[in-house]
């Protein structure tokens, strides 16, 4: 990669908050890297419009339209159930590499192991990024990450998709701008997309899960007083909850901040929307405690609602009964700010401290 | 390989119940397909004297010794942590595909996938057999196999090397014995070695473990009446706790039968012995009940324990304090038989069909 990237966000058909995870958490958070968002459908508006983030960033038909802003890579803006490259995009792909942008893709299938794109980077010298290739080494989890003196809190959710990775960069952004030194792990194709590091956890061999986690928060804790750790999945869900478990006991976090989608009632399994109830939050914060102490306790400290099907009224509603329910503070840190989440952390990791004095 | 396996073992310095795990399972299990088992440390003895397993089967000290025997494959009997292949044990792998005989191997690192020894096999037309190859395939848990009409039983631990695949085949051979429909599902590599068949969980990628196990289940329930899917790790263990909760939301057992060594106190982690307290015996059983809940609820119908490190007399008043403590039958299945352990699989599973009728 070059020193400075300039990106174009391939969304083809799907650049919507719900549909395109990363495309909009890339946008959130680094948008003075991205020059434009590629779907057709939708050409002509902005992604603020459309989606509330990147403010004046241009949608584009394609690639064409993108290279008018001059980008130098190419980014898959979707994270799909089952990881695979939609066959339509394959040619799109090829394209950008062909011009020289360098590709960046969190898909569970390598680009980069595919001859018939190395072929084309290779001419086009671009380079392919496969942002979800799990870290060298067979790591196994001993609960080392217990030890450190970072204040570790990790975000946990009651289904997939909800904000948890939101929930920590937003809470990490609160903190730096208080001047306390946080530092947000990445454990998802987005989030590493975004800190330019982190374990692609739901990637990594089940044996080695807890031991790459576990290595990235003791590699992340030096410097820092409060790390934020990216969680994933829901001990609910029935594909995912081994990724959450590991990402737990490897994390070995002190506070968990609960995530949830306000009004979701359906889990979406397999592909099939509302298969199964998301539980209540006290039902997740109940499993995030208990199975925290199969390992390194770890208390409920914050809830991160995400409101963006409600109105303002509702949403505010949704926070205080919430916090009401949990008894803890409860904000959608997008809408209304992470103040009150990040004071909740600042107070638990000074509660800690005094316990271990 | 061919219809017949002849097999011998690798299990140089290590042949003993506590260090040679694959080893001994399929000497205990497979007996008639073992013709030696190599250890130059105790080459002269018989396995039955040195492990309690396969009767007169000899130990030798080389792959000369073993020749003599005429094996047409050598099976590597160790699963360390971390996978790795010894590397004082290359030289033997490859004389033996020199010689013409297949390599069974479950380790992490894939035999096959060097070149070095490919070359070898291909020149003594022989084959590796990976059995930890993970699945083909990224199938996501959808919790379906809580659907199948026969009753599953999983085996979970208070730890690692407890003895979960020993009494899901202890009891799968009680059931056939009363001509019960029963199937063991192998989920480890001494599991799939003695079935032949089953998915390697530990090394498949955890956003498809629920998924491959879910697979499996539903593909073996066809047939049976009863599913004896053996578990891996621990809630309790900091490294292989994701593959335990993987394993129990992709089977959805109704019935949990716990395992553990009798008297063992630590758990031993990042190969450091005894660096974490073992969990009691009703801690394991609520954090495993509880998980259940968290997909298809399941209950611990009876207690297995490996009671290798005590006299007879202690055995039995372990096995009367552990029944008594959870309130369900507990033996040592090798030691005294699976007899209850099965008759506890009977009962539920005629509750469960009365509830479901």
């Amino acid at each position: 990669m070059q020193d400075r990237r300039r990106i174009a966000i391939l969304a083809e058909g799907c650049f919507t908050p719900r549909d395109a995870k990363t495309a909009v958490g890339v946008l959130r958070y680094r948008p003075d890297e991205v020059v434009a968002v590629i779907d057709s459908t939708r050409a002509g508006r902005t992604t603020g419009a459309c989606a509330g983030v990147g403010a004046e960033t241009p949608i584009v038909a394609d690639l064409d339209g993108a290279a008018t802003r001059n980008p130098n890579a190419l980014l898959i803006g979707i994270a799909p159930q089952g990881g695979e490259l939609p066959a339509a995009w394959r040619a799109m792909v090829c394209d950008a590499l062909e011009r020289g942008w360098d590709v960046l893709s969190g898909l569970h299938v390598f680009l980069e192991d595919d001859p018939g794109l190395r072929d084309v980077a290779r001419r086009g010298r671009a380079t392919i990024h496969d942002v979800r290739r799990p870290p060298a080494g067979r790591p196994v989890g001993s609960g080392r990450a217990r030890e450190v003196d970072a204040h570790v809190v990790l975000t946990v959710g009651t289904d997939c998709n909800v904000g948890k990775m939101t929930a920590a960069l937003e809470i990490e952004r609160e903190l730096l701008r208080r001047g306390e030194r946080a530092r947000f792990v990445a454990t998802g194709q987005t989030g590493i997309l975004i800190a330019g590091r982190g374990v692609p956890a739901d990637a990594v061999v089940s044996d080695f899960l807890a031991g790459a986690i576990e290595r990235e928060v003791l590699e992340a804790a030096g410097g820092a007083d409060v790390l934020l750790v990216e969680g994933q999945g829901s001990l609910h869900h029935p594909g995912y909850s081994a990724v959450t478990l590991g990402i737990l006991h490897g994390a070995c976090p002190s506070s968990l901040v609960l995530c949830h989608w306000a009004g979701r009632q359906g889990m979406t399994v397999g592909g099939a929307r509302d298969a199964l109830p998301v539980p209540t939050l006290e039902e997740a914060a109940r499993a995030a405690e208990t199975a925290s102490e199969w390992g390194a306790p770890a208390r409920v400290i914050g809830l991160a609602l995400n409101t963006l099907d409600l109105d303002e009224k509702a949403a505010l509603e949704a926070c205080r009964d919430g916090a009401a329910r949990l008894g803890v503070p409860a904000t959608d840190p997008v809408r209304f700010g992470a103040a009150s989440l990040a004071e909740a952390v600042i107070e638990a990791r000074a509660r800690s401290r005094r316990a271990k004095d």
